[in-house]
């Protein structure tokens, strides 16, 4: 079964959990705009109102195409779910987001939604992460911040920009840095270190306690829902 | 004595730690304008160099003027000392900064330096931390975050502009919100806590581990100079 298959197979199945009037977060990536375009499907069939607080510019716009009401954070400061994707998650529910440049704002929605809800194809499921951390870095403090992120044991790339000249900027105007950590022993505790580097904006660690559900896609148009143990 | 005599013995005490090559972090405030001005006449009468690092455009432009090299966190990753104020300083020698609204780059560069003093007036002395934690927000993410610090028990007030209309906007295109803690009995927990928050950018509590030193102006050009026990 293809990767574009089962992301839509778990973009439908997330579509269920949307209900008439819902405030939902909206994630950014390729299982995303599956996402949305299949509750635009909903919002035309049904005649049901959602509406969104958009994570980027693309989310923003394919929302608005789709039908989804937009709104923002000045207006609701709670969501009722978030729906986003991932790059990698583990056995323990922790994600690594944040290779589509979004990962402050998708932090942000996660953090004010009642439930948040993350869908992958079954490519991105691992034991343990091991993927390079996205970090959102205000430019003014780059130098400081890969000395220090080096002096925990970061491997540190700066993120170029394929469509302009040097780096890429996110968004909010910042730069994205990459960094390999290898096998990521203990996210939860790296997160809130990178957070304590001033300069740093947020970073790509999605602990477990922030989410609700993943929803894998599957064959047969069979979705997997894994929860934590509690 | 008066306030702004205390300062310049401060600032004056301070200068006498610059020597000639070095690469200094100059933070942003009234003391610090004091501080610049005496460095730079240091280096007309001594023609020794001072190049620095500074965390905002008015430090930037009074740097200038008064004969310092400027140079970044691009060149250099790492300064030999950060010079700045506070609005309060506790017995421990945590401080609340970010009544100027640059604690973001004020952060950043004493995180960076491998020392940081500070230099108040001693009325900025005070046994507990009480007054307002001055906190950096990206918009974006206002409603959710003023939500989530009100969780945790602070009164938040959006610093308003005086001159245009709507909010102050920092040197980083984002808002401050001037939220009321009550005492501060753990600072350095709550620091921690704040920066766990996705849409903080930077909070104004700089923990007493940051600190090598605060310099008191005092009479008779007499500067008392507090440091930790350890």
């Amino acid at each position: 079964m293809g990767v574009d298959e089962e992301k839509i197979v778990a973009a439908k199945k997330a579509a269920e959990l949307v209900d008439d009037g819902m405030v939902i977060g909206l994630g950014t990536g390729s299982t995303i705009e599956f996402f949305i375009k299949e509750v635009g499907e909903r919002i035309k069939r049904e005649e049901i109102e959602i509406w969104c607080v958009p994570s980027s510019y693309q989310s923003h716009m394919l929302a608005a195409e789709n039908g989804f009401f937009i709104t923002d954070l000045f207006q609701v400061g709670e969501l009722d779910a978030c729906i986003d994707g991932a790059d990698q998650v583990d056995s323990e529910l922790n994600c690594i987001k944040g290779k589509g440049g979004a990962l402050l704002r998708e932090k942000i929605i996660a953090q004010a939604s009642e439930k948040v809800y993350i869908i992958v194809d079954s490519r991105k499921l691992s034991e343990k992460l091991s993927k390079s951390v996205p970090i959102e870095v205000l430019p003014y403090a780059y130098g400081s911040v890969v000395k220090k992120i080096e002096r925990i044991g970061g491997k540190v790339m700066l993120r170029e920009s394929k469509t302009k000249i040097g780096p890429c900027i996110t968004d909010n105007g910042n730069f994205i840095l990459d960094v390999d950590f290898g096998i990521l022993e203990n996210p939860s505790e790296l997160e809130r270190e990178l957070n304590g580097i001033a300069g740093v904006i947020e970073n790509g660690i999605f602990p477990s306690k922030l989410i609700s559900a993943v929803i894998v896609g599957g064959k047969d148009e069979k979705a997997k829902i894994l929860k934590k143990e509690s």
